[in-house]
């Protein structure tokens, strides 16, 4: 099995470290991610821009049984450099993408920005089966502890399953010990005060993305965030088809 | 009524020039456009990355009846500069988003790649009723001639509509004459061979993106696709909520 992992924090993240980990027992493992932070990439692509990849022969701690690579592409770049100049341009060779663990929630609204989730998407666009692994913390040093015991069953699990086509998953952990897994869908919900305003030097304002995060339907306990909240694990199986069935 | 227009391919484009131009008429018109291009930038979002807003006065033909800015963010972030910066985090205030004339079809699995349509869906999280035009060629100088003739109409038409939290839409120009107008679905989908390999002075590799579009169903007559290739206009609701519901 050829396993292909990426992420949106970077490569040499303690996430991407873990998840590849992870996943050198189960197959032969490839890593193309990028060389910096891209969160909030969303499905971003590089447009009308070179893109390089580089190997990575030291990563240690036994990681060098992966073959990795860093790019100073987005995270749905990745999935393309894989595809394209890793397998020859043929995506049946790649059984499986894991993106993450991601250094915070993708949960509810914040798929839509996603990098790790745009990953997963492009991989489904391709009919890769994809997972997307996220922590429900932003710090640097998150004890991934949980998510270490649950991350290989529920791949493996993930994978017996039949994916339709274009649909891939969303898998979020919740901050410390771990009560259950649910099948969920995304909660409704939007950022306000998004922006902090500040002065430069030169006496122009510019902003800085902030804000907070309000979920329209708390009790709601099919969704993603009630499943969070009540330490349990999201699984939101998500679809690259966006279109707006109900009303059509 | 206070419009809001951002585009993907930046201020200054054919595409968004004449969209300001057509919407002049139906209120007061503000823009805030990325100041470059910005295609396959998703929803994109500048995280850790200062944001400016600069004003355009000297637009020409006019335009400047709009309140028009460009900022180095993505579209994504124009349309949270729009709520925080200008209408005081209160998104009430704008009644409708139209995002380009976009350079180009986004249609089908475009759709997840498109700036264009990453500002709709942003637009959608804030409750703000969105709109996404693009015409189906990448040339600089489009002929929106037909675009022109049915922009006001459809905009005037889609505002009257009930339109469900998170819903926004993406309508599609096919390339020459129009000959109907159809509510389409999301064409499945994807691109291949979408990486040309390139040497530098150094002679390391390098990559760009190009590729060729593969249409599955290219006989589902319910399809953005179809009605594009039956010289339609595709109307295609759009849903921000990405959960595969017929898995869960």
């Amino acid at each position: 099995m050829n396993i292909l992992i990426t992420n949106d924090d970077g490569w040499g993240t303690k996430g991407i470290r873990t998840l590849t980990r992870l996943m050198l027992p189960l197959g032969r493992v490839y890593v193309i991610a990028p060389e910096g932070p891209r969160s909030g990439a969303a499905a971003c692509i590089s447009v009308n821009k070179p893109m390089y990849l580089t190997r990575v022969t030291d990563a240690g701690e036994g990681l060098e049984q992966a073959e990795i690579y860093t790019t100073n592409g987005t995270p749905a770049d990745c999935i393309k450099l894989a595809i394209n100049a890793l397998f020859k341009g043929d995506e049946r060779q790649i059984d499986l993408l894991v993106s993450g663990i991601n250094h915070g929630s993708n949960a509810s609204i914040n798929v839509i920005y996603s990098g790790t989730m745009g990953a997963c998407m492009v991989a489904a666009e391709h009919g890769i089966p994809a997972i997307g692994f996220s922590y429900c913390d932003h710090g640097m040093d998150p004890d991934l502890t949980e998510a270490e015991k649950y991350i290989p069953d529920i791949t493996r699990h993930l994978m017996e399953e039949e994916v339709p086509y274009g649909i891939c998953y969303n898998v979020n952990f919740p901050v410390g010990e771990v009560e259950g897994i649910q099948w969920t869908r995304q909660s409704k919900a939007h950022w306000e005060k998004e922006l902090e305003p500040h002065v430069d030097e030169q006496g122009r304002t510019f902003y800085t993305l902030i804000g907070n995060f309000v979920n329209h339907e708390p009790e709601a306990e099919d969704t993603d965030e009630y499943a969070l909240a009540h330490h349990r694990i999201s699984i939101t199986p998500t679809n690259i088809d966006t279109t707006a069935y109900a009303l059509l």
